[in-house]
């Protein structure tokens, strides 16, 4: 057998431990799948301390991580997080020095991916990611080699475990999002500051990665156009389910000739479909490729053991000499991100407005509708309550989006209507 | 950029003719993934004059498909069919000269696939069959690669679209066995001889193979238990859904420390499951790892770009110069496969009695479950037909399999028991 690969590990929180041991309890196995002996030579973290539940005592304890890049390793595994300082730091200085980088850092390959990248090549060091992207189920892999066959024409992925938690819970108890929020926080499924997985930035650096896969770009997170879900209401749960739709958190990249659309954003999926049966924390990607058709991963997207596969998996490609190119294609064929003008793309909407409930309303909005080439598919309001605000639920053949949006404004200065109506994409897959 | 990758394919059958499609029509694409050109340098087929709505004026026609093996070019595509015969010949003789075979045979890598894996390794040279299992979904990959962290702990697919379509319409119209085969056919869903598929052998060549990479072991067609799907009647369908369940024929397979058991037969599993949800023709694949959780895959399972897709997919990777064992572990370290005793394993089970409707006939049912230690969780029969047959369905709770083997063989010697009880396995995931 080979010599050992010689890894370093930054990083000992929950992934950090859970990489180690792995690579103890599955010792035997993974050296086998890796052609040689996979060893931990030193590791780094914030308190030496603190029991982590496994046995670091035979590791070089290294206090600066950053001095890691300078052992005698073969790759540093990078889980300290973070797209900047110390994690930035250390995969630039260990892939300027020739070593592989393995990370779980969505936030440092969606913003520096492309610069790493680069370095990597120039260095014949590789950087490998497979637990950024929904933790245990191999994407990357996946879409990167699995599909290379394709021209992708899309991908859709449920990202963030927290909101699809949320989301899910929402449907199922009818409560509303603040209330579900709290609970889910008790349970450990969301942060105690959420606003990262709620406002849609972790499904963006996410996405960002995916992207760049998909269609040979630089990852450009800074394109993106992200919305969370705090505005999501248990009006417009109760609607969606009445039009046959489930509400997930996608983030979703297509291609139009040559540009692309970015988006994380709360979409309508049909509940049958793949994606709309995806529930509480799971993650999911479907890939839209030309030959292919639509296939769909899915598994545990955060977590411990989940993510920590991943990283091993990564750990055990590199081992065995897996020499793939960051992104599926040298550095230097990796177009800039071109972005398409989201108002001139097309599809179908759900539209809530909240309006006093008065005659004539729903007239003066089928007008504005009408006017700006908005074609109704259906249009439901529960109950009456004269005079007081009631919601009003329509969905849309497909539009131009410029056009709806250009409605909804219009529909916003209405006399009657109380708030900025919420729009939402609906996503047949 | 590198020398081209030169291939030959052989059989230019419907999945032929979408590779060579994909080749053509992405081919800067592919060249940029693969890190150089791919070359189809000589195809071979029966037909020489037959339209395949491609181009192939510019490839060596080779009259014998034997004779591929012998020309100038890096790898030979398999596209013949069949475990023995001229499939068997050219692989062998491929790898034999030290070239790389793709092939989409599911039957040829089940029960080859251990001698070409070693004859591969000794020649350095490589067997890729991403498309012989599940089409165009990566499972292989995924398996081999992407959750190679893992001990595997269990592998269950839906793994034939033809049998997950037939259930899925009995489900959706209510129809029998019969009249549903008969519809499917004249869709071109099953084939005019739909044996190998209704009958759990397709499956069964898919199972075997990733039964090898979840556990290391030679592929074992031989010693798998197979049963299809023909004996399930409408009533099986009418039941199992009032007990929340959909049916659908999985192929299994679970390690026991060391022992494995490996079945195709159709199985309960829950209708709201990831599994459950699969319906139609698609294929899908959860594999249960001890970190990971149970990631699943899905997609299409057949038809010329899916599986075409993964033939490609396949080329990239050894143009590329990826280099795993044929399935996951040097050849040497494969072991022979160690079965199970299904008698020694547990689970809980659907039964369906065919009795006549007499006083006694439970009491007489329940006192042999009782003596076999076998206890039951519900118990169903629909209406009431005096001295007639009708079908009375129970689930047990958690049993010996042996023991309600012999219960049915006791119930079946009962005097108002018409036939033998069918016993389908509750897959809880």
């Amino acid at each position: 057998m080979a010599e050992s690969y010689r890894i370093a590990i930054a990083g000992l929180g929950t992934v950090g431990a859970g990489v180690v041991e792995i690579l103890q309890n599955n010792a035997d196995l993974i050296a086998c799948r890796a052609g040689r002996k996979v060893e931990i030579v030193a590791v780094s973290a914030r308190d030496k301390n603190r029991d982590r539940g496994v046995d670091l005592s035979s590791y070089n304890w290294v206090d600066n991580a950053a001095d890691l890049a300078g052992q005698d390793v073969d790759a540093v595994v990078e889980l300290i997080g973070g797209s900047e300082g110390a994690a930035l730091d250390l995969a630039q200085a260990a892939l300027g020095q020739g070593k592989d980088v393995v990370t779980a850092n969505k936030a440092l390959v969606a913003h520096h991916g492309a610069t790493l990248a680069a370095t990597a090549e120039e260095k014949n060091a590789h950087l490998a990611y497979e637990a950024a992207v929904a933790g245990g189920v191999p994407i990357i892999k996946a879409l990167r080699e699995g599909l290379a066959a394709n021209n992708v024409r899309g991908v859709y992925g449920i990202l963030n475990g927290t909101c699809n938690y949320i989301l899910t819970e929402m449907r199922e108890t009818g409560a509303d999002f603040s209330d579900v929020l709290k609970d889910a926080q008790e349970k450990g499924y969301a942060e105690a500051d959420p606003a990262f997985d709620i406002e849609g930035v972790d499904a963006g650096h996410k996405l960002a990665i995916l992207t760049a896969i998909a269609f040979g770009v630089k990852p450009d997170f800074e394109a993106m156009d992200i919305r969370g879900i705090t505005e999501i209401t248990s009006t417009d749960i109760k609607f969606s389910r009445e039009f046959g739709y489930r509400i997930k958190l996608l983030g979703i990249a297509r291609s139009y000739d040559g540009r692309i659309s970015q988006t994380v954003e709360p979409c309508l999926v049909p509940k049958n479909s793949p994606l709309g049966a995806i529930e509480g924390v799971l993650n999911a990607v479907e890939v839209d490729g030309d030959f292919v058709g639509k296939p769909m991963l899915t598994g545990f997207g955060a977590g411990k053991g989940a993510t920590a596969s991943s990283v091993v998996a990564d750990i055990i490609d590199l081992a065995r000499g897996l020499d793939v190119p960051t992104f599926g294609v040298p550095s230097k064929d990796l177009s800039d991100y071109q972005a398409m003008d989201m108002g001139e793309t097309t599809g179908s909407f759900y539209v809530r407005l909240n309006v006093l409930d008065q005659p004539g309303v729903i007239a003066d909005v089928s007008a504005i509708l009408r006017d700006q080439n908005v074609s109704i598919e259906s249009l439901s309001q529960h109950g009456r309550d004269p005079g007081q605000p009631v919601p009003i639920v329509m969905t849309t053949h497909e539009v131009r989006h410029a056009d709806l949006v250009g409605a909804c404004e219009k529909i916003e200065n209405l006399e009657h209507v109380q708030e900025k109506p919420c729009m939402l994409r609906i996503i047949e897959l």
